[in-house]
């Protein structure tokens, strides 16, 4: 039995979290921790819960965190480099959904989130939390930083390319389209469902948090140099993230559709979250939504010397916390799928 | 391991049978039948389901039903009641999702439906699936004709109402609201995002085909005459329906809400998949997408002396493919809830 | 040309009046007062009003509310109460779409709304602003009180009913949908899209701030006592408002469909707004969507002697800023239809 | 007063014909064709137009086409060709909303479109309707060629950057998210609220019949080879379409933000229907929804040395019916705006 702890448990990837979790045999939820609500049934704050759980939220003060096994920050940035230390010194493992820990270069973290960075040895000491990328030092993790959603849904459809030095990797670019949950439960205007919904739009073209952190994983996969314009959008759904890529075939280099295809069913062949489609298959968020899966296709176009990945992933799970969950797994010997093996809503 | 059929497996409630069978232990499936689509791995049709299963639709002639343990009707009226008989007499157990054995009366039933019952004995065996009405029946059923989605939600909500005399049953009124997946999959304007969405409306006023249905339970369960008025209406959601209902007190007959919570709380104490909010807390479709979960309230209103009862579940799920599934978990001997944890989706 | 003000024109009814009387060529904007947003171009809050207007809130203190001919006030309730005794002094007609006015007793309107009215005086002399009730009294009128949106639709469909006699209106019963832009722009998670798509709910069961408004209007067209349960429910989409209406034949008296259809009709019949639909047709709130219309259909079943009404309407346009226009048209001796005649949108 | 008729106006561009003209004193509609509903009131089929229109669909063969004015084709594709001759022989002029007549080479038509083009001639003949490009040549046009949706969008967005060669044309790409109605009315699977809706994906990757289309006009503009990327999605909303143009800027030359702005600012100076946005502030699909405009705003990312325009509109308008009534305003010497000032709903 996991004894699991939750600090910020009132946002959307919380109650994910919780869904996910809360019906488990092998795993038991100690405290999940909110100041706000403290002393508040879980399930009078998530209608969903009612009658699956009876716990209450508790001070993060004084929620018996360090009684757990592992604790899951599912809290705003910012928050968890304050406490995550005191955590590990007393055993505890940690996975942090927020971007804390995400960016190892401590200066560039500082500049994207204005605010310094109280933590910086625990930084480097983090494990990014990309099971297809850092399975094995997951494994033996004492902390983790879970990659966001963008970042997952992007890395995920360029790694094959860049793995292979197939594309050039200073021109690539990726269209990524949320749904509103992305946002997280922020009571504003432009999230109401008057305001959002009939419409999409373009935001944070000039830069978004997100570019950093992808930019470090593309480069840690790159042989050369990487530039990404990176345009996120915000769509009239409640769930799912596409990502549509662009990546111009390095110059001199030949590549064929059935090579494509080869080395992404390849790269991706044993990972129990990614799906490669067959050649011609596109994805769309409905087949993923609810499930940890990843789902990509990849095209090329000769016309324009271009290689076209689509990649597909529920924004709150396998952009949130299915993933954290698949590190959970992993950082305690189960099967990588339990508790994750959910099957998509087709409708 | 129980083996299992599915007939008519390309639609909505087909596909939701398989999204809760599909990942079960305790189950095998071992053919799902489409006479248009044999032939077709399934997992191309619904995309839901790609990684998930490799089974192909088969065709219902030469499908393998008779090795099954049991096998579910997942089709259009009329079509079940032409081949359940054989099934039946080979020692397969059967749950009807259509409403071929749904109406004892059989003129009735072939008055709405349009068409000859072919297997008036049979309705006269079957057992009607409502699992808080017929718990010991369907146990021992050989074959089961599951609720429709607007049966089930109204039944249980009355039910208390009836069964304590508190209410005029001549004078009862449900007016309902299902998402558009109530619909089935069919390909007609009227469904297209494009007119169903950002719209409501009522149907069928004049007569819906659930309405004998719902009056049969609920005579049921009555010491007197029951008169229903029932408006259904299209709302614009995939899935989750609302049915919100009004029950006049009886002439000459007190009542207090405490009362009335204590009344249905009290009928529905020990049962899994009913839910009574406690007083003053009302259901939205939302905290049970998902989930096979019915949530009810009940109100009093002095003024009018009028009891208002709301009744939410997803219509998928507890109105139809989770319902099956309950049942064939009773059948089988299983854990009722077996395979029917999952927690509803909050977003 | 009639110089018009606006106060409060910040939310959902000032932007839906914005975008009916800025194009017309016989109305000049003078002002659009936001305490909050003085200074800032109306078109940098309301984008669809980019390219329209040029001209910024000004302070409620400074605007030249004094010049205009009419003033509409869309503000929150309680406001205009404080300021419109002014205005009328300075011989400027006043156009409330609050619920300031709307209620003749002070006493009930005091109980509903939470604070001491302070213009009781004006609220006798307020004329209520249902065209189709008021008509000739709005012409010459000084302070309209403009309908909310429930009461417009809910009365516009019983008032055949109770003008005639023929139903119980001591057993009525409207159970109402609203689009989500009914609840006004508060950015609450309740009304987020995460939270309010996908999903319907039923709220203010135990009593709504309109169920006196409504009450009002179905007594003054009543020969007898008016009960009436009225269950208001949040609908996923941004516009329109269904209300489904049950009324009891009244005991002693028989109807035929015939006979209500040709009364509704002849109601109406030289209603501008009001569209009775034919026998058998039923209104879906997307065929009004954008337009001043309320459609409405009356049904008849035997077999429980109930009359249904179903009045369908866009509950900012018919429901709230399109009536208040009405009214100034009615005001100013225009065309009722001038301004309205915008064709909603079927899709 | 013109005189106008409508051949095809059973589907989405249909109805967005009728809601525009419907109401206009300057414009008689003659007749509305249709084989299939010949002898129906227009608004038993479009219930937006109760009350709007008394007229019946005619069937093509006996309509009394000749004696319009004008005629618009809002026919499928591969229609329009066969009888628009004659009408151009009596002196009617003809709107043509479908593909028939936009692109030059006929045998890329006819490699898209898969039928032979049996008016090649008239394909000569034929403006192209985009007013922005082709103003002058449209008032005396006989015969116009209505741009497609995404052509309208993209073109616009890119033609300030090519016609003063400020990118490399040949590394052009178009992202563009559609809403729904842009399929047309089609009763297929795909675009069912429980199928379209709450999901988004891409869609004719590897070739969309807009494409020729969209590189034709972009060709006419640059002084240079093109080459355009363009990927279609299909997005969960009823109207709008955003494009995201992504526009490397030619080797060699320099560009800032400031030249940009003026550049796009400039160019749409005097065009009514197209909205150049401050530096800074994006577009959304829901700020142009209903409206004949497009907005549009520009951003250059000095990392990447890359521009990316933001190009949105109502693909039923803009895209489709609204810039067709703006050809007819150009071609009958009317006010541009005529009929189309419609403001957009901003909610």
């Amino acid at each position: 039995m996991i004894k699991v702890g939750i600090v910020g448990g009132t946002g959307y990837t919380g109650v994910e979290l919780l869904r996910l979790l809360a019906t488990r045999k092998d795993v038991e939820i100690v405290c999940v921790t909110s100041r706000e609500l403290q002393g508040t049934p879980i399930a009078n704050h998530f209608a969903s819960l009612r009658g699956v759980t009876k716990l209450e939220f508790s001070s993060p003060d004084s929620a018996d965190l360090n009684s757990c096994d592992v604790v899951f920050y599912a809290t705003p940035h910012a928050v968890a480099m304050n406490t995550v230390a005191s955590l590990l010194d007393n055993g505890v493992r940690v996975i942090d959904l927020s971007a804390d820990f995400r960016i190892k270069d401590i200066k560039l973290w500082e500049q994207w989130y204005q605010t310094p960075h109280v933590a910086p040895d625990l930084v480097a000491e983090a494990v990014y939390g990309l099971p297809e990328v850092n399975r094995e030092a997951i494994k033996t993790a004492k902390l983790i930083a879970v990659p966001g959603c963008y970042p997952t849904a992007i890395q995920l459809g360029f790694l094959p390319l860049l793995e292979n030095d197939l594309v050039d990797g200073s021109r690539l670019i990726a269209d990524a389209k949320s749904g509103v949950s992305g946002a997280g439960r922020k009571a504003v205007e432009d999230y109401l469902l008057c305001e959002a919904s009939e419409s999409i739009k373009a935001y944070a073209v000039t830069g978004h948090r997100h570019h950093p952190e992808i930019c470090q994983g593309l480069k840690n996969a790159s042989s050369d140099k990487v530039n990404l314009t990176f345009v996120p959008h915000l769509t009239p759904m409640i769930r799912g993230l596409l990502a549509t890529l662009y990546a111009p075939v390095r110059s001199g280099t030949k590549v064929t559709i059935e090579q494509l295809q080869s080395i992404f069913e390849d790269r991706y062949a044993s990972e129990p979250f990614v799906e490669v489609l067959p050649q011609g298959v596109l994805p769309a968020t409905r087949d993923v939504r609810g499930s940890n899966k990843c789902e990509i296709s990849v095209t090329y176009l000769p016309e324009t010397n271009m290689v076209i990945v689509l990649s597909a992933e529920d924004n709150l799970v396998k952009g949130a916390s299915g993933q954290a969950i698949h590190n959970m797994n992993l950082m305690f010997g189960l099967a990588e799928t339990e508790g994750l093996e959910g099957v998509a809503f087709q409708l």
